[in-house]
Protein backbone atom coordinates (compact mmCIF):
# COMPACT_ATOMS: atom_id res chain seq x y z
CA UNK A 1 0.00 0.00 0.00
CA UNK A 2 1.49 3.36 -0.85
CA UNK A 3 0.33 7.20 -0.66
CA UNK A 4 0.99 10.32 -2.80
CA UNK A 5 0.45 13.76 -1.96
CA UNK A 6 0.44 16.71 -5.04
CA UNK A 7 -0.87 20.29 -5.30
CA UNK A 8 -2.47 21.81 -7.85
CA UNK A 9 -3.19 25.91 -8.46
CA UNK A 10 -6.04 27.00 -10.40
CA UNK A 11 -6.19 30.77 -11.36
CA UNK A 12 -9.91 31.48 -11.53
CA UNK A 13 -11.91 34.25 -13.78
CA UNK A 14 -13.86 35.24 -10.97
CA UNK A 15 -17.27 33.53 -10.50
CA UNK A 16 -18.15 30.35 -11.90
CA UNK A 17 -16.83 26.73 -12.25
CA UNK A 18 -12.97 26.00 -13.72
CA UNK A 19 -13.40 21.97 -14.86
CA UNK A 20 -10.28 20.62 -12.82
CA UNK A 21 -11.24 17.27 -14.30
CA UNK A 22 -8.06 16.49 -16.33
CA UNK A 23 -5.40 17.33 -14.47
CA UNK A 24 -6.42 15.16 -11.55
CA UNK A 25 -7.06 12.06 -13.99
CA UNK A 26 -2.98 12.85 -15.21
CA UNK A 27 -1.84 12.97 -11.95
CA UNK A 28 -3.29 9.39 -11.27
CA UNK A 29 -2.25 8.09 -13.92
CA UNK A 30 1.02 8.69 -13.17
CA UNK A 31 1.52 7.07 -9.71
CA UNK A 32 0.98 3.85 -10.87
CA UNK A 33 -2.16 2.80 -8.79
CA UNK A 34 -4.54 0.49 -10.30
CA UNK A 35 -6.65 0.21 -7.01
CA UNK A 36 -7.24 3.04 -4.53
CA UNK A 37 -8.66 6.45 -2.88
CA UNK A 38 -8.51 9.43 -4.33
CA UNK A 39 -8.99 12.56 -2.04
CA UNK A 40 -9.26 16.18 -3.41
CA UNK A 41 -9.25 19.13 -0.89
CA UNK A 42 -10.11 22.92 -1.15
CA UNK A 43 -8.29 24.82 1.09
CA UNK A 44 -10.52 27.77 0.63
CA UNK A 45 -13.77 28.88 2.39
CA UNK A 46 -15.16 31.03 -0.38
CA UNK A 47 -14.82 28.93 -2.78
CA UNK A 48 -15.43 24.81 -3.25
CA UNK A 49 -16.06 21.62 -5.44
CA UNK A 50 -18.53 20.28 -7.17
CA UNK A 51 -18.94 17.03 -9.49
CA UNK A 52 -21.24 18.29 -12.54
CA UNK A 53 -21.72 17.52 -16.18
CA UNK A 54 -19.12 18.40 -18.30
CA UNK A 55 -20.59 17.94 -21.86
CA UNK A 56 -23.07 21.06 -22.23
CA UNK A 57 -21.57 24.69 -20.91
CA UNK A 58 -25.52 25.90 -20.42
CA UNK A 59 -25.45 23.68 -17.15
CA UNK A 60 -22.34 25.54 -15.65
CA UNK A 61 -24.31 29.17 -16.75
CA UNK A 62 -27.11 27.58 -15.08
CA UNK A 63 -25.79 26.62 -11.99
CA UNK A 64 -23.61 29.73 -11.57
CA UNK A 65 -27.11 31.65 -12.07
CA UNK A 66 -29.26 29.32 -9.81
CA UNK A 67 -26.48 30.15 -7.07
CA UNK A 68 -26.40 33.50 -7.68
CA UNK A 69 -30.56 33.87 -7.09
CA UNK A 70 -30.10 31.76 -3.73
CA UNK A 71 -27.41 33.86 -1.98
CA UNK A 72 -27.99 37.18 -2.62
CA UNK A 73 -25.05 39.12 -2.55
CA UNK A 74 -25.03 42.50 -0.27
CA UNK A 75 -23.32 44.31 2.22
CA UNK A 76 -24.07 45.64 6.02
CA UNK A 77 -28.13 45.53 5.64
CA UNK A 78 -28.08 42.23 4.94
CA UNK A 79 -25.29 40.95 6.20
CA UNK A 80 -23.14 40.92 9.93
CA UNK A 81 -20.08 40.69 7.78
CA UNK A 82 -19.49 42.50 5.06
CA UNK A 83 -16.44 44.61 5.68
CA UNK A 84 -15.22 42.37 2.67
CA UNK A 85 -17.49 43.57 0.18
CA UNK A 86 -20.71 42.13 -0.84
CA UNK A 87 -19.22 39.18 -2.70
CA UNK A 88 -17.57 37.65 0.40
CA UNK A 89 -20.58 36.26 2.87
CA UNK A 90 -21.93 34.94 0.02
CA UNK A 91 -19.16 33.07 -1.10
CA UNK A 92 -18.87 31.50 2.60
CA UNK A 93 -22.42 30.33 2.40
CA UNK A 94 -21.87 29.18 -1.31
CA UNK A 95 -19.04 27.02 -0.27
CA UNK A 96 -21.27 25.74 2.93
CA UNK A 97 -24.02 24.32 0.09
CA UNK A 98 -21.50 22.45 -2.06
CA UNK A 99 -18.55 20.49 -1.04
CA UNK A 100 -14.83 21.11 0.42
CA UNK A 101 -13.74 17.75 -0.40
CA UNK A 102 -14.42 14.22 -2.40
CA UNK A 103 -12.95 11.07 -2.70
CA UNK A 104 -13.12 8.90 -5.70
CA UNK A 105 -12.24 4.99 -5.74
CA UNK A 106 -10.18 4.32 -8.06
CA UNK A 107 -10.41 1.16 -10.33
CA UNK A 108 -8.19 -0.46 -13.23
CA UNK A 109 -5.91 2.86 -12.48
CA UNK A 110 -8.59 5.34 -12.81
CA UNK A 111 -11.42 7.64 -11.16
CA UNK A 112 -14.61 5.91 -11.13
CA UNK A 113 -16.24 8.61 -12.31
CA UNK A 114 -19.42 8.25 -14.29
CA UNK A 115 -20.01 9.06 -17.91
CA UNK A 116 -21.05 12.36 -17.48
CA UNK A 117 -19.60 13.64 -14.43
CA UNK A 118 -16.76 16.23 -14.42
CA UNK A 119 -14.17 17.41 -10.82
CA UNK A 120 -14.68 21.29 -10.93
CA UNK A 121 -13.30 24.02 -8.49
CA UNK A 122 -16.63 26.53 -8.14
CA UNK A 123 -15.17 30.09 -7.35
CA UNK A 124 -17.63 31.86 -5.52
CA UNK A 125 -15.69 35.30 -5.39
CA UNK A 126 -16.84 37.57 -8.29
CA UNK A 127 -13.04 38.70 -8.57
CA UNK A 128 -10.35 36.31 -10.29
CA UNK A 129 -7.87 34.41 -7.31
CA UNK A 130 -5.36 31.62 -7.11
CA UNK A 131 -7.09 28.68 -5.53
CA UNK A 132 -4.90 25.78 -3.99
CA UNK A 133 -6.26 21.67 -4.03
CA UNK A 134 -4.97 19.13 -2.37
CA UNK A 135 -4.73 15.96 -4.08
CA UNK A 136 -3.99 12.38 -1.68
CA UNK A 137 -4.08 9.07 -3.38
CA UNK A 138 -3.41 5.90 -1.23
CA UNK A 139 -3.67 2.47 -3.17
CA UNK A 140 -1.33 -0.73 -4.46
CA UNK A 141 -0.14 -1.35 -7.73
CA UNK A 142 -2.22 -5.13 -7.77
CA UNK A 143 -5.79 -4.68 -9.29
CA UNK A 144 -9.29 -5.73 -6.86
CA UNK A 145 -11.01 -4.31 -9.21
CA UNK A 146 -12.66 -8.12 -10.00
CA UNK A 147 -15.69 -7.64 -7.81
CA UNK A 148 -16.86 -4.94 -10.46
CA UNK A 149 -18.05 -7.47 -13.00
CA UNK A 150 -20.20 -8.94 -10.52
CA UNK A 151 -23.39 -6.27 -9.27
CA UNK A 152 -26.13 -6.68 -7.78
CA UNK A 153 -29.52 -4.94 -7.85
CA UNK A 154 -31.61 -3.24 -4.77
CA UNK A 155 -35.14 -2.37 -6.41
CA UNK A 156 -36.79 0.77 -4.82
CA UNK B 1 -4.20 -3.84 4.66
CA UNK B 2 -6.10 -4.43 2.08
CA UNK B 3 -8.85 -2.79 -0.07
CA UNK B 4 -11.86 -4.34 -1.98
CA UNK B 5 -14.38 -2.93 -4.63
CA UNK B 6 -17.75 -3.45 -5.57
CA UNK B 7 -21.37 -1.88 -7.67
CA UNK B 8 -24.56 -1.49 -6.71
CA UNK B 9 -26.83 -0.84 -9.60
CA UNK B 10 -30.15 0.93 -7.84
CA UNK B 11 -33.96 0.92 -9.82
CA UNK B 12 -35.48 3.76 -8.82
CA UNK B 13 -39.30 4.82 -9.36
CA UNK B 14 -38.40 8.60 -9.98
CA UNK B 15 -37.81 11.55 -7.88
CA UNK B 16 -37.32 10.58 -4.23
CA UNK B 17 -34.85 8.74 -2.24
CA UNK B 18 -34.07 4.91 -1.88
CA UNK B 19 -32.76 3.46 1.42
CA UNK B 20 -29.32 1.51 0.17
CA UNK B 21 -28.16 1.12 3.75
CA UNK B 22 -28.87 -2.82 3.66
CA UNK B 23 -27.23 -3.98 0.86
CA UNK B 24 -24.04 -1.92 1.89
CA UNK B 25 -23.62 -3.39 5.28
CA UNK B 26 -24.52 -6.69 3.82
CA UNK B 27 -21.30 -6.34 1.72
CA UNK B 28 -19.43 -4.81 3.97
CA UNK B 29 -20.13 -7.61 6.51
CA UNK B 30 -18.51 -10.10 4.13
CA UNK B 31 -15.40 -8.58 3.50
CA UNK B 32 -13.77 -9.56 6.72
CA UNK B 33 -12.40 -5.85 7.26
CA UNK B 34 -12.73 -5.21 11.55
CA UNK B 35 -10.98 -1.32 10.80
CA UNK B 36 -10.93 0.53 8.28
CA UNK B 37 -12.86 3.28 5.88
CA UNK B 38 -15.94 2.12 3.75
CA UNK B 39 -16.16 5.04 0.38
CA UNK B 40 -19.76 5.53 -1.34
CA UNK B 41 -19.77 7.32 -4.66
CA UNK B 42 -22.98 8.07 -7.09
CA UNK B 43 -21.64 8.01 -10.40
CA UNK B 44 -24.58 10.42 -11.63
CA UNK B 45 -24.92 13.99 -11.63
CA UNK B 46 -28.91 14.08 -11.62
CA UNK B 47 -29.01 11.82 -8.58
CA UNK B 48 -26.80 11.55 -5.26
CA UNK B 49 -26.37 10.52 -2.03
CA UNK B 50 -28.38 11.54 1.27
CA UNK B 51 -27.82 10.44 5.40
CA UNK B 52 -31.09 10.61 6.76
CA UNK B 53 -33.66 9.32 9.21
CA UNK B 54 -35.02 6.41 7.99
CA UNK B 55 -37.42 5.82 10.79
CA UNK B 56 -40.18 8.07 9.40
CA UNK B 57 -41.28 8.41 5.93
CA UNK B 58 -42.57 11.54 7.02
CA UNK B 59 -38.98 12.58 6.81
CA UNK B 60 -38.27 10.96 3.20
CA UNK B 61 -41.75 12.88 2.28
CA UNK B 62 -41.03 16.34 3.51
CA UNK B 63 -37.10 16.22 1.98
CA UNK B 64 -38.45 15.72 -1.28
CA UNK B 65 -40.85 18.33 -1.17
CA UNK B 66 -38.46 21.09 0.37
CA UNK B 67 -35.97 20.15 -2.92
CA UNK B 68 -39.18 20.63 -5.08
CA UNK B 69 -40.04 23.69 -3.80
CA UNK B 70 -36.08 24.78 -3.50
CA UNK B 71 -35.28 24.01 -6.99
CA UNK B 72 -38.41 24.58 -9.21
CA UNK B 73 -38.92 22.67 -12.60
CA UNK B 74 -39.13 24.18 -15.51
CA UNK B 75 -37.90 24.93 -19.32
CA UNK B 76 -36.29 27.17 -21.45
CA UNK B 77 -38.31 30.62 -19.74
CA UNK B 78 -36.07 29.11 -16.73
CA UNK B 79 -33.01 27.52 -17.20
CA UNK B 80 -30.96 27.54 -20.47
CA UNK B 81 -30.22 24.03 -20.41
CA UNK B 82 -33.44 22.75 -20.68
CA UNK B 83 -33.35 20.19 -23.88
CA UNK B 84 -33.83 17.00 -21.85
CA UNK B 85 -36.76 17.94 -20.04
CA UNK B 86 -38.08 20.52 -17.32
CA UNK B 87 -36.80 17.72 -14.17
CA UNK B 88 -33.20 17.75 -15.85
CA UNK B 89 -31.46 21.02 -15.33
CA UNK B 90 -33.48 20.96 -11.45
CA UNK B 91 -31.93 17.57 -11.17
CA UNK B 92 -28.23 19.05 -11.56
CA UNK B 93 -28.94 21.76 -8.95
CA UNK B 94 -29.76 19.18 -6.48
CA UNK B 95 -27.66 16.56 -6.41
CA UNK B 96 -25.34 20.28 -6.39
CA UNK B 97 -26.69 21.04 -3.01
CA UNK B 98 -26.58 17.40 -1.85
CA UNK B 99 -23.79 14.56 -1.89
CA UNK B 100 -21.54 12.75 -5.04
CA UNK B 101 -19.58 10.59 -2.28
CA UNK B 102 -19.65 9.33 1.14
CA UNK B 103 -16.65 8.17 3.13
CA UNK B 104 -17.82 6.58 6.69
CA UNK B 105 -15.06 4.51 9.38
CA UNK B 106 -16.00 0.93 9.86
CA UNK B 107 -15.47 0.07 13.44
CA UNK B 108 -15.28 -3.64 14.89
CA UNK B 109 -16.81 -4.95 11.28
CA UNK B 110 -18.95 -2.49 10.65
CA UNK B 111 -19.57 1.16 9.38
CA UNK B 112 -20.04 3.43 12.22
CA UNK B 113 -23.59 5.03 11.46
CA UNK B 114 -25.71 6.53 14.16
CA UNK B 115 -28.51 4.93 15.53
CA UNK B 116 -30.88 7.10 13.18
CA UNK B 117 -28.75 7.10 10.08
CA UNK B 118 -29.64 5.69 6.65
CA UNK B 119 -28.03 5.99 3.64
CA UNK B 120 -30.03 6.67 0.61
CA UNK B 121 -29.50 7.38 -2.70
CA UNK B 122 -31.53 10.23 -4.25
CA UNK B 123 -33.32 10.27 -7.77
CA UNK B 124 -33.80 13.77 -9.17
CA UNK B 125 -35.60 12.75 -12.34
CA UNK B 126 -39.06 12.44 -12.43
CA UNK B 127 -38.94 8.86 -14.41
CA UNK B 128 -37.50 5.63 -13.12
CA UNK B 129 -33.93 5.12 -13.79
CA UNK B 130 -31.18 2.63 -13.00
CA UNK B 131 -28.41 4.00 -10.97
CA UNK B 132 -24.46 2.97 -10.22
CA UNK B 133 -23.04 3.04 -6.82
CA UNK B 134 -19.19 2.44 -6.75
CA UNK B 135 -17.91 1.26 -2.84
CA UNK B 136 -14.52 0.71 -1.90
CA UNK B 137 -13.40 -0.24 1.60
CA UNK B 138 -9.93 0.01 2.64
CA UNK B 139 -8.59 -1.95 5.66
CA UNK B 140 -7.27 -4.48 8.26
CA UNK B 141 -8.90 -8.01 9.91
CA UNK B 142 -7.17 -6.71 13.40
CA UNK B 143 -9.51 -4.28 15.50
CA UNK B 144 -7.83 -0.79 16.25
CA UNK B 145 -10.91 0.48 17.68
CA UNK B 146 -10.11 0.33 21.45
CA UNK B 147 -9.64 3.94 21.69
CA UNK B 148 -13.38 4.19 20.85
CA UNK B 149 -13.98 4.04 24.70
CA UNK B 150 -12.21 6.72 25.78
CA UNK B 151 -14.05 9.53 24.40
CA UNK B 152 -12.69 13.26 25.28
CA UNK B 153 -15.28 16.23 25.58
CA UNK B 154 -15.70 19.49 23.53
CA UNK B 155 -17.77 22.29 25.12
CA UNK B 156 -19.13 24.96 23.24
CA UNK C 1 0.28 1.62 7.17
CA UNK C 2 -1.78 1.76 9.86
CA UNK C 3 -5.04 3.04 11.50
CA UNK C 4 -6.46 4.50 14.45
CA UNK C 5 -10.05 4.89 15.46
CA UNK C 6 -11.17 8.19 17.92
CA UNK C 7 -14.59 9.40 18.88
CA UNK C 8 -15.51 13.27 20.24
CA UNK C 9 -18.66 14.08 22.28
CA UNK C 10 -19.47 17.59 21.32
CA UNK C 11 -21.93 19.45 24.23
CA UNK C 12 -24.26 22.21 22.12
CA UNK C 13 -25.99 25.11 23.34
CA UNK C 14 -28.74 25.02 20.48
CA UNK C 15 -28.72 25.99 17.27
CA UNK C 16 -25.01 27.16 15.53
CA UNK C 17 -21.83 26.15 15.20
CA UNK C 18 -19.37 24.58 17.65
CA UNK C 19 -15.80 24.75 16.28
CA UNK C 20 -13.95 21.53 16.57
CA UNK C 21 -10.40 22.15 14.99
CA UNK C 22 -8.18 22.42 17.81
CA UNK C 23 -9.04 18.42 19.27
CA UNK C 24 -9.33 17.26 15.99
CA UNK C 25 -6.02 18.50 15.07
CA UNK C 26 -4.50 17.54 18.52
CA UNK C 27 -5.85 14.06 18.42
CA UNK C 28 -3.93 13.63 15.12
CA UNK C 29 -0.75 15.01 16.08
CA UNK C 30 -0.54 12.51 19.09
CA UNK C 31 -1.11 9.55 16.31
CA UNK C 32 2.37 10.32 14.79
CA UNK C 33 1.28 9.62 11.34
CA UNK C 34 3.12 11.94 8.97
CA UNK C 35 1.27 10.96 5.70
CA UNK C 36 -2.30 10.15 5.34
CA UNK C 37 -6.22 10.91 5.83
CA UNK C 38 -8.28 11.72 7.99
CA UNK C 39 -12.06 10.98 8.05
CA UNK C 40 -14.14 13.03 10.52
CA UNK C 41 -17.98 11.30 10.78
CA UNK C 42 -21.48 13.12 12.32
CA UNK C 43 -23.38 9.92 13.64
CA UNK C 44 -26.47 12.43 13.97
CA UNK C 45 -29.16 13.17 11.44
CA UNK C 46 -29.94 16.99 12.48
CA UNK C 47 -26.72 17.54 13.06
CA UNK C 48 -23.72 18.21 10.42
CA UNK C 49 -20.31 19.27 9.92
CA UNK C 50 -19.10 22.46 8.21
CA UNK C 51 -15.43 23.98 7.02
CA UNK C 52 -15.86 27.70 7.38
CA UNK C 53 -13.85 30.69 8.33
CA UNK C 54 -12.82 30.58 12.22
CA UNK C 55 -11.27 34.09 12.28
CA UNK C 56 -15.23 36.44 12.25
CA UNK C 57 -17.62 35.48 14.26
CA UNK C 58 -19.60 37.60 12.32
CA UNK C 59 -19.44 34.70 9.44
CA UNK C 60 -20.95 32.27 12.11
CA UNK C 61 -23.82 34.25 13.22
CA UNK C 62 -24.95 34.84 9.12
CA UNK C 63 -24.09 31.38 8.50
CA UNK C 64 -27.12 30.45 10.97
CA UNK C 65 -29.13 33.60 9.08
CA UNK C 66 -28.88 32.23 6.59
CA UNK C 67 -30.04 28.41 6.86
CA UNK C 68 -32.67 29.67 9.30
CA UNK C 69 -34.58 32.33 6.45
CA UNK C 70 -34.06 28.96 4.10
CA UNK C 71 -35.62 26.22 5.98
CA UNK C 72 -38.06 27.63 7.68
CA UNK C 73 -39.58 25.94 11.20
CA UNK C 74 -42.83 24.72 11.41
CA UNK C 75 -45.51 22.32 12.63
CA UNK C 76 -47.85 20.31 10.68
CA UNK C 77 -49.50 23.29 8.70
CA UNK C 78 -45.79 23.05 7.09
CA UNK C 79 -44.29 19.38 7.60
CA UNK C 80 -45.54 16.51 7.70
CA UNK C 81 -43.08 15.19 10.15
CA UNK C 82 -43.94 17.40 13.06
CA UNK C 83 -44.53 15.15 15.99
CA UNK C 84 -40.80 15.74 17.38
CA UNK C 85 -41.26 19.77 17.24
CA UNK C 86 -40.97 22.85 14.87
CA UNK C 87 -37.23 22.51 14.74
CA UNK C 88 -36.82 18.78 13.54
CA UNK C 89 -38.29 18.50 10.10
CA UNK C 90 -35.63 21.83 9.53
CA UNK C 91 -32.71 20.04 11.39
CA UNK C 92 -33.36 17.18 9.07
CA UNK C 93 -33.03 19.48 5.99
CA UNK C 94 -30.02 21.70 7.09
CA UNK C 95 -27.87 18.34 7.60
CA UNK C 96 -29.12 17.80 4.22
CA UNK C 97 -27.69 20.85 2.91
CA UNK C 98 -24.41 20.51 4.58
CA UNK C 99 -21.88 17.49 5.49
CA UNK C 100 -21.78 14.14 7.02
CA UNK C 101 -18.69 13.70 7.11
CA UNK C 102 -15.40 15.11 5.59
CA UNK C 103 -11.67 13.37 4.64
CA UNK C 104 -9.04 15.67 4.70
CA UNK C 105 -5.60 14.53 4.05
CA UNK C 106 -2.46 14.94 6.29
CA UNK C 107 1.17 16.47 5.04
CA UNK C 108 3.99 16.66 7.62
CA UNK C 109 1.99 15.17 10.39
CA UNK C 110 -1.39 17.80 10.38
CA UNK C 111 -4.36 17.92 8.18
CA UNK C 112 -3.87 20.36 5.23
CA UNK C 113 -6.56 22.70 6.02
CA UNK C 114 -6.09 26.36 4.55
CA UNK C 115 -5.41 29.58 6.50
CA UNK C 116 -9.10 30.27 7.38
CA UNK C 117 -10.37 26.99 7.78
CA UNK C 118 -12.14 25.41 10.61
CA UNK C 119 -14.22 22.37 11.25
CA UNK C 120 -17.19 22.61 12.59
CA UNK C 121 -19.96 21.15 13.85
CA UNK C 122 -23.31 22.42 12.78
CA UNK C 123 -25.74 21.95 15.87
CA UNK C 124 -29.46 22.31 13.70
CA UNK C 125 -32.02 21.96 17.36
CA UNK C 126 -33.09 24.53 19.17
CA UNK C 127 -32.13 22.36 22.65
CA UNK C 128 -28.90 21.74 23.46
CA UNK C 129 -27.44 18.10 22.86
CA UNK C 130 -25.06 15.49 23.17
CA UNK C 131 -23.64 14.94 19.76
CA UNK C 132 -20.83 12.64 18.51
CA UNK C 133 -18.12 12.42 16.13
CA UNK C 134 -15.97 9.54 14.71
CA UNK C 135 -12.35 10.03 13.86
CA UNK C 136 -10.06 7.62 11.44
CA UNK C 137 -7.02 8.19 10.63
CA UNK C 138 -5.04 6.35 8.27
CA UNK C 139 -1.38 6.57 6.80
CA UNK C 140 2.10 6.03 7.61
CA UNK C 141 4.97 7.56 9.81
CA UNK C 142 7.22 7.90 6.61
CA UNK C 143 6.77 11.43 4.79
CA UNK C 144 5.76 11.33 1.02
CA UNK C 145 5.03 15.15 0.84
CA UNK C 146 7.74 16.35 -1.27
CA UNK C 147 5.51 16.38 -4.08
CA UNK C 148 4.52 19.03 -2.22
CA UNK C 149 6.82 21.25 -3.51
CA UNK C 150 5.99 21.28 -7.03
CA UNK C 151 2.71 22.61 -7.72
CA UNK C 152 1.37 23.08 -11.39
CA UNK C 153 -1.18 25.12 -12.67
CA UNK C 154 -4.34 24.95 -14.40
CA UNK C 155 -5.90 28.39 -16.11
CA UNK C 156 -9.72 29.06 -16.27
Amino acid sequence: MRQHLHRIEVATRGRGLVEVTAPILGWVAAQGIATGLLTVWCRHTSASLLVQENADPDVRADLEAFFRHLVPDGGGERYRHAAEGPDDMPAHLRAALTQTQLSIPVAQGRPVLGTWQGIHLFEHRTAPHRRELVLHLIGEAADAARNLVQPFDVRA
